[in-house]
């Protein structure tokens, strides 16, 4: 499964810690690109590829401040998009729909989503029906949509980084080539 | 399984945001308390509180500068103590141990966790062995622990609180009570 994710709404200083979390998350469980819009954000931007640099992997990131362009050019390739929100039908109702799909676009939002976005979406997703964090909805779907492999040890192969850790029970193995 | 959430090395400002999210994901995922060390925060305490008293549900934040004592006060208590770290063993590898626990005690630690906590915990668990988010590592956890349940939609209904959400698949239908 190809998985593509959308940050909306990013704010400056506000959402600079969320918006990394969201982004690396994206990364270690398997999306292969972030896209974000609301305020371009250089620094956000460098430490994403610093991660990317030393632990490895293909993950992108880029700015477009157009989301809805964003939106209409993935339904356009075939992708079918997924946005998180917790006014929308519980998870478990829908999982089952989503998880044969072949590239799924996850979109995230923050503090208020237009109602385009809803619209757009082919399904609104509730990660619980209360207030919490759009990286734990995140975590969520995409480790729903790839039935827990991004936690096996073997995924972590896919990376190639520069750092690798060697899992270990008590302490830390960390493996650096130059 | 009663489960209750340690945070580790609260700072100010940086962590504002990251620490309201953990524990309001501990909150939204049916965890009944939390228990945070580091610098205390006022702020933090009032916007969990402001949650739980418009959501509902009887969830607590507390604060304690002394992690050593919380961690072994809960494993007096007979709580079986998992710290979350990448750099320990997969998830999967370890997830048939936690799932019979009756009383279960989540460590998530900020940017360098003392040796002390490595070698307390019952278990040391890894949701992958890349960098992302505690607030994600967390949530997947707390999933888990309790096969899934806090998504479904019975789920909510513990919370009891003065706002409600009734699940919509397009928009946002909000029910609240004075």
């Amino acid at each position: 499964m190809e998985i593509h994710v959308l940050r909306l709404g990013h704010r400056l200083p506000r959402d600079e810690r969320i918006t990394t979390h969201v982004a690396l998350v994206s990364r270690a469980f398997g999306a292969g690109e972030i896209t974000y819009s609301g305020q371009h954000d250089s620094s956000l931007e460098s430490s994403v590829s610093g991660i990317v640099n030393n632990w490895g992997g293909t993950f992108r990131i880029s700015y477009n401040k157009n989301f809805v362009s964003v939106l209409k050019e993935y339904k356009k390739k075939g992708f079918t998009v997924i946005h998180l929100t917790m006014y929308a039908i519980p998870l478990p109702e829908i999982e089952r729909k989503i998880k044969m799909k072949k590239k799924v676009l996850v979109v995230v939002g923050a503090e208020r989503v237009p109602k385009e976005v809803y619209e757009l979406a082919d399904f609104n997703i509730a990660v619980t029906s209360q207030p919490h964090s759009e990286v734990a909805a995140l975590a969520i779907v995409l480790d729903r949509l790839q039935k827990g492999k991004e936690l096996e040890r073997g995924f972590d192969k896919k990376f190639r980084g520069k750092i690798k850790l060697r899992p270990n029970e008590r302490g830390k193995s960390i493996e650096k080539t130059a």
